[in-house]
């Protein structure tokens, strides 16, 4: 079916996917939806869904508008659920107010689901016009978006490098190659994330705490708090090798330690041991010592329900993840600073050996933060 | 002493940037320059010098103004000359034809003779007005600049990697990693430059041309031909390993080996065989192995007048040229791929130990050459 919007329509979903990205930070695993309803040319009432648990962007917009959301045009960034859930579906309640035309961004991305909310207000003689500014609304919600379609999160990987591609020098150090103002863009990466993956081999070279550090009022405005803004912390430990006295297991927050399943039952007092440290323990398909990368991002969409995972490690967790094709989205930041030949690389790839093997990347866009500056990449086809 | 330009000071001095902007690649080793003349808010005459030995810009600007010369304002972006060289002095030119006016973006930067022609204009009763758009000016002629006020030309180091940092595979491999755009851009910074750098080690492994190849239309722009375009091969050969069957030997232009005294003197019949090949022989200083890059750069500055080099090598001269503090730009073109850590790096930095050591640049642009992207960076103090 064709739909024509009128630029009424098109400036009404602005300002609900505006909204939507309001929840962007707090949703998390709920996608961010943003609505506003609007009659004879007026906004009756407006909202975005805030934190799992709390009200649909729809319900506080119907709940604004009262009396006055009968006959008046809903504008909803996603498809209106139409399950019982920790909430009643909004579609029942779209219905029940009297709204009488609803505009829809785009279809409930999962499929066991897409379509009934829209099904369900046409039955009701609702107008329905689906698709306005629907690339907008699925990139606000890219994760949700494929957990939903794939039972995988979205990836991005992370790398902060100098300009000759190194990310330590030979004895280690790393801090710091890029500045100020990538740190602080790397802290809203986290945030923005489910889970935060890295190798033991970092653990052990650097002893991050893998916690989101930003100001006050960054985190106020991404409506989260300081205790819980962090991502699960993920570390890839084949042989069991992570600390006890790890300064991530002092952080506020859950670690998991994926290993393999051989490791895991071989060493139950280890295990043991972990848990009593308040470390989780996961045990994924692994192949020799390492562990396989769709296992361990399967077992986070499934079983933890991330959508966006983000990976931050040294060269041999990197170049797994880059290997395993599982990577959505590269971020790199690159600081205007050489660290010479002997400094670390930013991904082990042994089996690169000729021009054909190379991987290729497109750049999505180029951001300057600093003195540094940071791409967005995507596989290239 | 401060001037105030007007409104059409400036949209005419404008003009004879973008004039002189046309001889950027043809001039060389003279300035690129442009020339406006103006009577009564009307443009009488304009010229930009084409090339050396040919009429200067004041010169072709007067020639078109003929009798309306007298009494206009001259905008000139650089001090006119004062003295008799292949061509006479531009400033007795300006007085004769009776301008009453001139304007002068940047005055001449040969600490030698800066002021002279202003003088000259001055003690003729011409008003003079220096300043408009400098920095404009000598923007557009910073070799020229550089070689004037140090004896040395400006250098630019030119890069291409993949995004972690390397330049070849380990077997050597390493056409093509960037895309067409930035080879081409390559060849334009070819063009602008009056010498091509390079090291015996990349003449080994790749036996490149070092030409200048680009579409006859984008030489006519140039106002360049196929055959003069060339800038000067320089090879840095410190053991006179250099094949007398490389190809840039069959090449139009020259090719200049430099390697030590020591080796030059040692080794009489192979020097005698180079130069039956139409290779050059210069000795400059060295350390074990190592030439001297000052000494390279003073020589092709002050015996061949080279207002811009451009060096393009692999790990070893690039790292050396980076080490001796005498790179001015650094274009580093960058094209999203990965080519895994046994790949070849792009400086070779030993010295480089702790982040202290680091090697700091600033970014000064960020371009967009096809899938590829290029950061021009000069040092950071």
């Amino acid at each position: 079916m064709h739909h024509e919007f009128s630029a009424e329509d098109r400036q009404y979903m602005q300002l609900a996917l505006s909204l939507a990205a309001k929840g962007l930070y707090s949703t998390k695993p709920n996608p961010a939806v943003g609505c506003v309803l609007v009659k004879n040319g007026e906004i009756v009432g407006s909202g975005w869904h805030r934190k799992a648990g709390e009200l649909h962007a729809e319900r506080l917009a119907m709940a604004e508008a009262g009396e006055k959301a009968k006959g008046s045009t809903a504008y909803v960034t996603l498809e209106p659920c139409s399950h019982y859930g920790r909430t009643p579906p909004c579609a029942d309640g779209l219905i029940e107010a009297g709204v009488a035309r609803v505009v829809i961004a785009a279809m409930d991305p999962n499929p066991l689901v897409a379509g009934r909310g829209v099904e369900r207000l046409s039955d009701a003689g609702i107008h329905i016009a689906v698709g306005l500014f629907e690339k907008e609304s699925l990139e606000l919600n890219k994760g949700f978006i494929k957990r939903m379609n794939r039972g995988l999160p979205y990836v991005r990987l992370k790398m902060a490098s100098s300009l000759d591609g190194r990310t330590a020098m030979a004895n280690g150090e790393s801090q710091w190659i890029t500045g100020a103002e990538s740190r602080l863009e790397v802290h809203k990466m986290r945030a923005l994330s489910g889970a935060l993956i890295t190798g033991i081999g970092t653990v052990l070279a650097d002893d991050p705490s893998m916690t989101v550090r930003l100001p006050d009022e960054a985190l106020k405005d991404m409506n989260l708090d300081a205790e819980n803004c962090h991502p699960i912390r993920v570390v890839l430990d084949p042989n069991l090798s992570m600390p006890l006295d790890a300064k991530m297991l002092q952080q506020p927050g859950r670690t998991i330690l994926m290993t393999s399943k051989q490791m895991a039952e071989a060493n139950p007092a280890l295990v043991a041991q972990f848990y009593e440290h308040k470390v989780e323990l996961v045990a994924v398909a692994a192949e020799e010592d390492r562990l396989d990368i769709e296992s361990v991002l399967s077992y986070l969409a499934q079983e933890e329900h991330i959508n966006d995972v983000m990976v931050e490690s040294g060269a041999i967790v990197a170049g797994a993840f880059i290997s395993s094709g599982f990577v959505d989205e590269l971020h790199s930041f690159i600081a205007p600073s050489l660290l010479g030949d002997e400094a670390k690389p930013m991904f082990f790839l042994p089996q690169l050996q000729t021009m054909n093997d190379k991987i290729q990347f497109r750049i999505e866009s180029v951001d300057r933060f600093g003195e540094d500056i940071r791409l967005v990449l995507t596989k290239a086809n």
